[in-house]
Parts: structure tokens; C-alpha cells; sequence
């Protein structure tokens, strides 16, 4: 794709008001580009830093023609657009990332196909259509009577760990059945994994790519708790995520930032190898430490990119942790910064603070340690 | 003082909405607050980052108190704030820096009465009450005869080398007489100096004072082009840069980022000292670079100071090089970010480029070099 780079002063739009877009909007802003958010929550927090706010629901196709009509590309903070959605916004301006990387990833089963087309390594899965065909599945990847263990994963919904349930013993079926219904899932082996990380990369739309150094995730429950740079992993494993990266990216012609989560797995012979999650294609919660442990943030490259801008450069000047702040752990953002002065404090703006809802983050940064 | 920290979701008032006030409220954003915005101009750049904006000229009593009702703490990002508009303000909320900074800077008859009370030193000047008293004050700090080179700079206006002209030859006077008028004035001796520097230092409502790198300064015109930390001075002249800068902020009982021009000067023994040249009580162009270069930044710490908050680390992690872009030269944005993409690049978001006005910024870090 080729895209004459937006003058400053364009506007930017942006689907969703949660806390990535309120960063997307700051990085906009940044670079003197106006930023447009459409969001169904009166007090979204990206709506504190946007210079124009549309308050609507993502379906209604009145408010999608206002955005798209303010704006010269429109945005996502997340990737469960409706179709409906997109052909309003396609009808009117320039998207970005482009439809494909949504519709493929919003839909697990197609996410795992498109990996596995790739050439790129999954866990083992299979498809299954609703309840009725759960049993035949749990049967193809080896059955529940001998250790088995599997993830069965609505197709069509679930992040944060939502929208899916674990099968460990035979009696799990019937469980697994009646949660599921009419719904197409997709049935996962479980993986032993040693560590998760995601690799972080962002498409100019001149087809240019850097990539952010892949962080170390720590998830509890299925959320992210903790971000950390460098991750402790081999420079060939290192130069594997960026490839895996690569090829999604350019299979899906893909413009902005892309994450895309692995798991680290041993490998015969005392190595590790890596497995291809999920892919998000998106800004991304596990990169919000480059804000301070780089000059050009996943925010701003994703602006840079959707604009048509030079990308900027994705290394780090330091060694970064992350950590989320979820539910009512963000009552104590003043101790923690009390407690260490170095330590950056991001509170998104929320008011109820849910249990498990990410309420804010804390980023430290310390000294580069040099191989 | 002692203050409550303000709760996460407070309004903080910004009086101004330039380039400091569009920073100040982005970091005012990241901490959780709400930024309410009080500026003339339509399009004025902080207007898109906030969460309210009052578009009001600055000494419109209802506006301000609209915004002193909306805020917790107002602040400012400018000094020439008008005694009746502190009134209002201060009749309806808290305000932070306090009143004597700002009255205190805004005339720099009592700034330099201020600094020499202080003992520190400064420039050799005379205050000029009008044009009559012109001829005295020039002869009493020396003449023009002989080599004399003063600036004659009115008392009560000026800020980026503007209310202000040069005398250097004894045909000088008459045109200072005929441009000063009623207006009272300071003069001051012309400093040979070697270079200029401002130290940026920061207080909390505690008392608690943080210091971030004195940027070495260029001027041209009267206006900044370029920050460079760190400066080339000894250790002896830093440490004299902060002393100075916390004695100022501990005599205005000081609270938020306060910057202190300077200009280093030969002293006898081919050693160095400083002269304090101008206080400005808010953030600086000149550490624009400390968002790029340290965890926390002096906007996010002035707003962790006025908010009663605990003040963050001032340490830097890289060196840094800050170019402001003037007038045309925001048009090269594209070009400068294409040709080095780990350039930051801020663009205010003006409308206008007029000739010396300030658009945009760069910042470049290098690896930090240690002593």
C-alpha cells in the first residue's frame, strides 16, 4: 500500500476509549495530529486526551459515518470490529490495519488456520463446530483418559482469558458440551510451556518493519500481570519471534503495530523452540514499557505507521519492567511511587475499579545490561 | 504548605494553552487526572488534550471562575498572570506556584531585587523608573563613552528577547528615551558570557526539592534553539546552579517545576561562576528533552508537585540534545524524523507558522557518558 503521509493537523481516528486508545490519542497528539475517538462509555478515558469524541455504540452506523468523515484514517484499539462496522468505515476513509488482520484474528479458528498456513508452529487444535462435535475432538488430539489436558476456546469471542474453558478429565466433556452449545470453538492442546513473550513489531505502509525487543509475559488468570525487557532468551529465539512476526505481518499486507504472543517450549536436545498464541493486531498491553524505555513508543509507531510517516526507531535505552495494575491494586499508585521515585506511573482514568479490570500500570526502568 | 494529594480523576486548571499547557495536561492525563484548559485561542494545542476546555481571554472574572470551580489546583504556564485574575482564582481554589512567584517574575525590577536579596548574584543593573531617568542610570553603571554595551528591558513585559533593546553607543540614549516613554525599566550591564544554562529544579508541597540537569542553552534572537545536557561545567558550577535555584524556590515557598536562567561567566584564576539571569515559576522550553531522557518529566513532575504528590526521579538515563523548530522549519518535520528515526519528534499542533514561533521540537538522546 501507498499512502501519501498525512499532513499535521489531520485527524486520526480512533475505534475504542480504553487506555490503548487513550495512549494512541496521546502519541497523535504528540505529533500534532487531532485525534477523533468513538467510544459507547461517557467517561472512556481516551475521551480526556481526544480533541473530538463521538459517544456511540460501535454498530451504529450514524456515528461510524461521523468518524470516518472527520477523520483520514481511523484506528482500532481492538480487534472485534463487526463486519458492519468495517464496511461503513471502508466506504468512507482509509482503515488501518487493514480488514484482513481483523477478520482473522477476531475468529480463532481462522487465526489458527492462517498461522498454521504459514508454516508457522501452533499447539495442536482442532476445530470444532458446536457441542456435538467436542467429543470427536478431544478424541483426534488424544483423549482426557491419559493426562491429557486442552483449552476449548469460543471461535468468535474471549481476550483477557475470557471465553474459554479448561478440560483435564473425562467428566469435563459433559461440561465442556452444555458451555459450549451452538458455538464453534476451537479445541487447543494445553502447552508446557517455560515462559510466554510476544514479539512486537510495527509495518510501515511503505512495507518497512522494526520490532521492539520481545518482552517476557507473566500472566495470572489469563491476564497480563508483568512485562519485562530483556526477556531471558537465546539470540536464535530472539531472531525466530521477529521472523514469525515478519510473516504475519506481510501475509496480511499489515500496517501499524502487531504483537504476536508465543510461548517458549523445550525443544529435543536441552533447546527451546517457539509456538505461535495468538495474534493481536494492535497496540499491545506487553509493550507499554516502550513509552519509557524507548525514544519512539509502540503508540507512536502505530500513528507513524497509519499515517504514512517514517518509522521511528524501536531499540531500548534501558532494561524495563512492567506491571500491571489491576481492581483496587491502584488505591496504592501513590505508595508505590512514594516507595521508589523511579518508578512511572500510568492511572488510565477509570472509575470503577472492577476486580481484575487493568486500572493503570507501573513501568521501572533500569541500566542496560549489555550482552 | 501542606497538602492533601489530590485523588486520581481530580481537575487540574491550566491557565494557557500553548505547547507547556498541551504537555502539561498530557501528563496530568497519565497520572489519571482531568485536565481543564482555560486559553483565548480556539485552536489553541492544549485545547486537544484536555478533558475541558474554557476558551476565555485570560482576564474574563467569569471564565475564571468557572475554571477555579471545575479545578482542585489551578496552575499556570506562563507568569504574566494579571493580579485580579490571581484574585478570582485564588478566592475560589487553590493555586500553585504561589502568587509571589509569579508577581515576583513578572516584573524584573522586583526579580532582580529579588536575586540580589537573596545574595546571589547578577547582571550590574540600575532600575529606570522612565525615560527621564534614563541618562542617571547609564551613567551611574559606567556610560557609553567607553566600550558601555547595556540592555534596557522593560520592567513589566518580555519574555524570548522581546520588550527590550541594546545601548551600546551614546547615540543610543535618545532612542531609548523615545522608545521607553513612561514605561519603567531595568538596565543591565551586557554579560560576556561563556555560555548560558538554566537550572530546572522542582518542589513539592513538602518542601521536598529535585533537580534535574542544568541543559546547557543556545539562544538566537532572544529565543531558545537549542538544550544540550549535559553542559560543559564543572561539578562545582552544578552544584552552584542548584543551590542557587533552591534557594529561590525555599524564599517563594515554591511549589511545581521552577527554571532559573543563567549565564556562566570567566571568573578570576581563568575559573568560572554564575550570574542568575531570569526566573521564569513554571516548566521550560529548555527541559523539554527531560520526557524524553528521564522517567519522569518535569511536566509530569509539576504536576505530582502541585497535586500534593510524591516528586519522581529527575535522573537522566541518556544524554539529550533538544532543537526547537521555529516558524517554517516545522515544515521539515517528515524530513528530519525520515533521516534519523531515533529523532523524537513533538509538533504543537499550531495553526500558523509565523516567523520565530515556536512549532514543534526534537529531541535526540545519546548513550549516557559518564564522568
Amino acid at each position: 500500500m501507498t499512502v501519501e503521509p498525512l499532513l499535521p493537523g489531520s485527524m486520526i481516528g480512533i475505534l475504542g476509549g480504553g487506555q490503548l486508545g487513550k495512549m494512541l490519542a496521546q502519541a497523535a497528539a504528540k505529533l500534532g495530529f487531532r485525534a477523533c475517538v468513538l467510544s459507547p462509555e461517557p467517561d472512556s478515558p481516551a475521551f480526556a486526551v481526544s480533541a473530538s469524541r463521538i459517544c456511540a455504540a460501535y454498530d451504529d452506523a450514524e456515528a461510524l459515518g461521523r468518524l470516518a468523515a472527520e477523520a483520514a484514517v481511523v484506528t482500532f484499539e481492538f480487534e472485534n470490529v463487526s463486519a458492519k462496522a468495517l464496511a461503513v468505515l471502508e466506504g468512507a476513509t482509509r482503515v488501518a490495519p487493514p480488514r484482513i488482520a481483523l477478520e482473522t484474528t477476531q475468529n480463532r479458528l481462522a487465526e489458527k488456520r492462517f498461522v498454521q498456513g504459514l508454516g508457522l508452529p501452533t499447539a495442536p487444535y482442532a476445530a470444532v463446530e458446536n457441542a456435538a462435535a467436542l467429543r470427536g475432538a478431544v478424541h483426534r488430539l488424544g483423549g482426557l483418559e491419559a493426562g491429557g489436558d486442552f483449552f476449548l476456546k469460543r471461535a468468535a469471542e474471549g481476550y483477557d482469558g475470557k471465553g474459554q474453558m479448561r478440560l483435564t478429565r473425562p467428566g469435563d466433556l459433559a461440561r465442556g458440551e452444555a458451555w459450549l452449545g451452538a458455538s464453534s470453538a476451537v479445541l487447543e492442546g494445553a502447552v508446557d510451556f517455560e515462559i510466554e513473550l510476544s514479539a512486537l513489531a510495527v509495518r510501515g505502509a511503505d512495507g518497512a518493519m522494526a520490532f521492539y525487543d520481545a518482552p517476557h509475559n507473566v500472566h495470572r488468570e489469563g491476564v497480563l500481570r508483568e512485562s519485562i525487557v530483556p526477556a531471558p532468551i537465546a539470540e536464535a529465539v530472539r531472531r525466530d519471534a521477529e521472523a514469525y512476526a515478519r510473516r504475519i505481518a506481510e501475509a496480511l499486507d499489515y500496517v501499524g503495530v502487531i504483537a504476536v504472543e508465543m510461548f517458549l517450549v523445550a525443544a529435543p536436545g536441552g533447546a527451546t523452540r517457539l509456538i505461535v498464541n495468538e495474534i493481536a493486531p494492535r497496540v499491545h498491553n506487553s509493550g507499554h514499557w516502550t513509552i519509557e524505555a524507548c525514544v519512539v513508543s509502540q503508540f507512536e509507531n502505530h500513528i507513524r505507521a497509519i499515517a504514512g510517516w517514517p518509522l521511528g526507531a524501536t531499540a531500548r535505552h534501558a532494561d524495563a519492567r512492567m506491571v500491571n495494575l489491576l481492581g483496587d491494586e491502584a488505591d496504592r499508585a501513590l505508595d508505590l511511587i512514594g516507595e521508589n521515585p523511579g518508578r512511572s506511573l500510568h492511572l488510565y482514568g477509570k472509575t470503577e475499579p472492577r476486580p481484575g479490570r487493568k486500572m493503570g500500570h507501573i513501568v521501572e526502568l533500569t541500566p542496560l545490561q549489555k550482552p
